[in-house]
């Protein structure tokens, strides 16, 4: 992992003839939905006053009457980084605002990521012993006040609830942030002794934050997400289980996202309130600012000792139990948009995409149209019964190029493409979503099932496997080693992540925060070997940290 | 379907020496948890003024200091059904009290009951053209306040977030007790054209509602459940699709709960607040009330006229949508519990149960055990790889017989012992937990695999459908035709269901629920022939209802 300042991959992405020719083909008419901030409008003045917003840049755009037969384009990648991921949800259909600012509602296609988020790791915290339960989400407000930094951590984020069935309650309601004091009040009454140990649970369910400047998936006011909980016996137990979970997320992260994360744990500064050490997966996005995609903490004995679970020791002692929490939510489906999409729209790792390939019939004459339907049909049926998921696109409101585009916004891995001269040769055509033009298009691929299904599996591995090269190609070719804050600040501005030993204070820490505005991602558990000094202080350092822009 | 005064299901329920075997049984020791009640000493000021609750009765037993160590024994059911009911939900670790009053901590094992409904009902949905998504939670009061009768109906029950990131709102937020009215708000933005039509939905989700008697599982002050929302261009494609979402309902409680529900159209002052037509399925409970177990709204056009969800018809006329919405929620997890559970404690339908079959090794001398092990763990190994769920129950700090009690209380379906006996014969001993006793216990049953995994299977599948017939019995001889108000009276004050010809006003069914406590639970789809006189005002009357004490 030696950082380089040649940028390979960057240069690809963002040449200007590769944003031109996107541009253009997106220029060929589709219709779709006006933008994202279109729907705006209709806002509820519960918080109009409460923050700024990601989506106050269009907030002046008009309001579109016959929105069926609007023009859209995307904003290109490299012109407007935000627009362009606003345009995506938009247009993709992933999302839309909520009445209620900061809220967002998760449309079926941005939903069906989550789903995958949610199949791959469901069976892998199965797998490590854990089994899913429910806490109830109203939590009472002194539970919050017990434990000192969770409280200080959270509380500028609550929303609560005062009044019930028409009544004012006597003691306020947290709606959850978070579950740990809730969890461990039922903890609580269930550890007794060590027999009860260890414990390992899981939940899926919504949590709400009061944040104040909101984008969809990356921070919403009520997201979804699944936080873990365990209590353990030992500290090394816990310890063992917080690395555990950080490295099963950082294999989903790789394997499934083809997102190449970097593991590490977090600076004293940025560790979760409540939290001895929490590690972290830090994703770089396609602007090149880091992602925080999912958090493990090591809790110590903090939470347990605030609300007095203890257990039973082997020799008769009673003990507080050693804890972790760790979470993933909604905001790695945003993870998944920025890193891999480009100015075309979305491009959807095939192991996350809610469709891998669609099937663009193609006729001009009436006649053709039933041979080619035929075929397309059976294609999709055989392609189906090998375990794909495949969408016929068999509509015949639109133009085959307006479904090609339409598919590739989409982030759709492979367009499979059916002519009068397919039928009758017994072949088809492949496009895939990462290359584009002729360089990904493989004409003559027999319709046998067989034959066919071995192909499009294979494309789909390369897919996968390419984004993530990619990726990683990006990821490195955008680190820079520093070893003075001159350095960090260069490379800070130059829109990069610094990488560099750090054994300085918490102050210092935050000297950099404030003056390049960047922050310690991580220390990163990949570690070059061996005494530095510090970039900061010349002061001996064990450890290199990860400085970066972050959402 | 002809009802009849004979109690064959019930007697053999009920008979005394069955309570009083099961129970002597159920004395060997066994250490558990302390009932749930127990749990309730913790429950937070905010709502304790704010109604009653079932646990009224176990609010002052003293707090148990071990826990670990408590002898339980769980109330026969006979003697009294509602403190056996929670006797089970503790002692089989379904669901425990959440700190605030009314709320439910599902613990894994009745967790897991809740994954088996969801498991299936969402390839359900699927399967019937449904898409999951997710809307937010927080639904501006404004928004309830917009179909007249739908705030009616819920504007005593609502939880308000007055305060949010430390700021009193300017406009108050419900915390979604069902989600009509974000959902119109949301539709109204994709629907233009008939073309975006029908528009189907469903999302898993919480939603709170401000009860004042709660009970787990069956009305707690947040749950989980699923809400499907459809919009369609005609009246006759919402009416079908309300008809077919009760019937995959239907079918799920039948073929997958083993609970023979009896479908059928909501009168209309039971009907959904907001809806034209309610239809529902209505279970009978062990203890003869009634459990509406899941409902289908026809939603007419009442909230797209509230909320102007319009769409351009083919002929370019502006029309309202028609709608539906339908749920089912944790609430048929209770249903469960109450369908089948006897006096040893819960009886799950094997396609329901977290685990399908128990093994327990039997040894005496130490020199036995490892063989014991060995074949019990292969035996595990052999039924897991074929898809069952097994749970091989090995631990050495408790007895066979500790074990049996426990495992039949938990409800597991099948139990397989190995002793050293078998481990000589290669064979293994299997007791049914819905026959008990000798009768419900088979020798020498192969060890080979794949004669042993068609045996487990073959018996599940009994057990599964003679569940349902048991349940069939007892809920039709305990179902009473009535053909005057007087015999209405006597069925329900002998705890059975009336079922009579009824055409009176609001009014009579009004004086009816107040008179004897009974509702009109449904007049069921299934109805005899012809005209027959109502049975309070001796006008004619096109349909039966069904009247029952429900929870």
């Amino acid at each position: 992992m030696v950082s380089s300042l040649r940028l390979p991959t960057l240069t690809s992405l963002f040449s200007p003839s590769f944003a031109r020719r996107s541009t253009v083909s997106l220029r060929r008419r589709f219709h779709l939905r006006p933008p994202l901030a279109a729907g705006f409008s209709a806002q509820s003045a519960a918080s109009s006053p409460a923050g700024t917003d990601d989506r106050v840049q269009n907030k002046k755009s008009s309001r579109v009457q016959d929105r069926g037969d609007t023009d859209r384009v995307i904003t290109p990648r490299s012109q407007d980084f935000n627009a362009w991921y606003l345009d995506i949800i938009a247009n993709a259909e992933l999302a839309d605002y909520g009445p209620v600012r900061g809220t967002m509602v998760i449309r079926p296609y941005g939903y069906a990521i989550w789903e995958a988020i949610q199949d791959y790791l469901n069976v892998k915290f199965k797998e490590t012993g854990h089994s899913n339960m429910y806490f109830p989400q109203f939590i009472p407000y002194s539970f919050i006040e017990k434990e000192a930094s969770h409280v200080e951590g959270f509380s500028p984020e609550l929303a609560l609830v005062t009044v019930g069935g028409g009544k004012e309650l006597e003691e306020k309601l947290v709606v959850r942030p978070t579950s740990e004091t809730i969890v461990n009040h039922m903890f609580t009454q269930w550890i007794h002794s060590y027999r009860d140990l260890p414990l390992m649970i899981n939940q899926w369910a919504n949590v709400t934050r009061w944040e104040m400047r909101t984008k969809p998936f990356v921070r919403t006011l009520e997201f979804l997400w699944q936080e873990g909980h365990t209590a353990h016996a030992t500290p090394e137990e816990a310890e063992n289980e917080a690395l555990q979970m950080i490295d099963v997320y950082t294999k989903f992260a790789y394997e499934q996202a083809a997102i190449p994360v970097i593991a590490g744990r977090k600076s004293k500064v940025e560790t979760f309130a409540g939290a001895d050490k929490t590690y972290t997966i830090e994703a770089m996005m396609g602007d090149r600012k880091a992602l925080q995609a999912g958090t493990s903490h090591n809790l110590g004995q903090n939470f347990s000792r605030a609300f007095g679970t203890q257990f039973t020791d082997e020799n008769g002692q009673r003990q507080h139990v050693w804890q972790t929490s760790w979470a993933i939510s909604t905001r790695f489906v945003g993870g998944i948009i920025m890193t891999h999409g480009d100015d075309a729209g979305l491009m959807l790792p095939p192991r996350m995409a809610p469709i891998q390939v669609v099937i663009v019939p193609i006729w001009k004459k009436v006649d053709e149209k039933t041979g080619v339907l035929d075929a397309a049909k059976s294609v999709a049926e055989a392609l189906k019964a090998a375990g794909l998921k495949v969408k016929l696109d068999d509509t015949d409101q639109r133009t085959p190029g307006w479904k090609f585009n339409f598919w590739e916004m989409k982030g759709v891995p492979l367009r499979i493409e059916i002519g009068p001269r397919d039928v009758s040769s017994g072949s088809v055509v492949i496009s895939r979503r990462d290359v584009p033009g002729k360089q990904g298009k493989v004409f003559g691929i027999s319709m046998e099932p067989s034959i066919l299904e071995a192909y499009v599996k294979d494309r789909l591995d390369e897919i996968q496997s390419s984004l993530l090269q990619k990726a990683i190609s990006f990821r490195d070719s955008n680190i820079v080693d520093v070893s003075s804050y001159e350095e960090l600040k260069e490379a800070i501005s130059l829109g990069k992540w610094a990488r560099g030993p750090w054994s300085a204070s918490d102050a210092d820490e935050l000297r950099v925060k404030e003056e390049t505005g960047a922050t310690i991602r991580c220390f990163p558990f990949e570690q070059p070997q061996g005494t530095r000094t510090c970039l900061m202080t010349g002061n001996p350092a064990e450890e290199v940290a990860i400085f970066a822009k972050s959402y």
